[in-house]
């Protein structure tokens, strides 16, 4: 699942630095209740883009770093990236891409032994330009598989974009809207392809660890 | 609304030569019954790409010349492309467009003077290629309004497959069916962008008539 502007780039970040394990959650009361349980979890994530006022932190990848998560469990809940993660739950196994581990992506795909499907976040369930860049990277290195109609298209997306990533995810509806509210060094960052190759991968409880 | 393989290409090709107007119809029963109030219509279309045995002509471009069709009625059932026209009805005004006259469908957007959906008829509720590539093309034109993310998405997706389009409704996977199944006249045909001017626009009675 690809939801890179932000929630699949910060988990994958929380996981490169360190955290024990993430917990995507679908609503904030949701996330509260199961915060509640774990005593030194991290409640995480945003609405509007910003993080409810008793939250440890928001939705943003450059603020989580080595310190602030290793050895942690965070859970999170975000407007479009958590949701998608709970409607993915009958799939056989599942993990969460972004631009920033995208070949980690390719790799976990091919070594899955089955079909693959990309599922994109979207916004507000529509196609959010970001995600669809984010699965044409994926799709790129599946030189060998059959693509459909659908990876083809976001394959030559990524081959337009994919020479002007940052300006390409400025230029999305999301990623402008996250500018114009300050947070543009959080697109940036996230058009930074490749930059590990940490993947979180679900486990039979629901938490994502990097495999 | 675009369903280039092959509704919106071969009722634009109807009506360039010469028929009077088209009535799209979602069901086989329903076009049967539309056609016997007309005396002088013809009842076409297709099921799994192929005509029912009664009716009077299938859903490929090259069967309509003008000796066939002008100034007659005709009553079209398909599978994706006609379901994609029923389910448009509340829009304010609807045009049927596909490469072979998109850049009329451009300038029929350009003089509505409104907001303007472009609704790719797909393939049984998937992206299909063709008409992701159709969308691509009317948006090229569009350079001076705002484009939602899945329009930019398509404008990239057009660029990467404009210099080769026939290849790449062939690639595609109805379009390599339509091969499979002999009918490869067909798809290249559709690939041959701005090939008229005609562009069937709906009427108060839902016939799609040349504007």
């Amino acid at each position: 699942m690809v939801d890179t502007l932000r929630a699949t780039t910060t988990i994958t970040v929380m996981l490169a630095n360190g955290a024990e394990a993430v917990l995507p959650v679908a609503t904030v009361d949701d996330a509260r209740v199961a915060k509640a349980r774990l005593a030194h979890a991290l409640l995480v994530g945003e609405r509007h883009n910003v993080p409810p006022p008793d939250f440890d932190g928001g939705n943003s990848p450059l603020e989580y770093s080595g310190d602030r998560v290793r050895g942690r469990k965070i859970v999170m809940t975000t407007t479009n990236g958590t949701q998608a993660v709970v409607r993915c739950q009958g799939a056989k196994a599942m993990a969460l891409a972004a631009l920033v581990n995208a070949a980690a992506a390719t790799r976990w795909l091919q070594q899955a032994g089955c079909d693959g499907v990309i599922v994109m976040a979207g916004s507000e369930g529509r196609l959010a330009l970001e995600d669809w860049l984010g699965a044409g990277a994926i799709v790129a290195g599946l030189t060998d598989w059959t693509w459909s109609d659908g990876a083809r298209a976001a394959y030559w997306a990524w081959n337009q974009a994919k020479a002007r990533l940052g300006e390409a995810l400025l230029e999305a509806t999301h990623g402008a809207l996250l500018n114009a509210q300050g947070l543009g060094e959080d697109v940036r960052y996230a058009a930074r392809v490749d930059l590990v190759e940490t993947i979180g991968v679900r486990d039979g409880g629901g938490w994502f660890r990097n495999s």
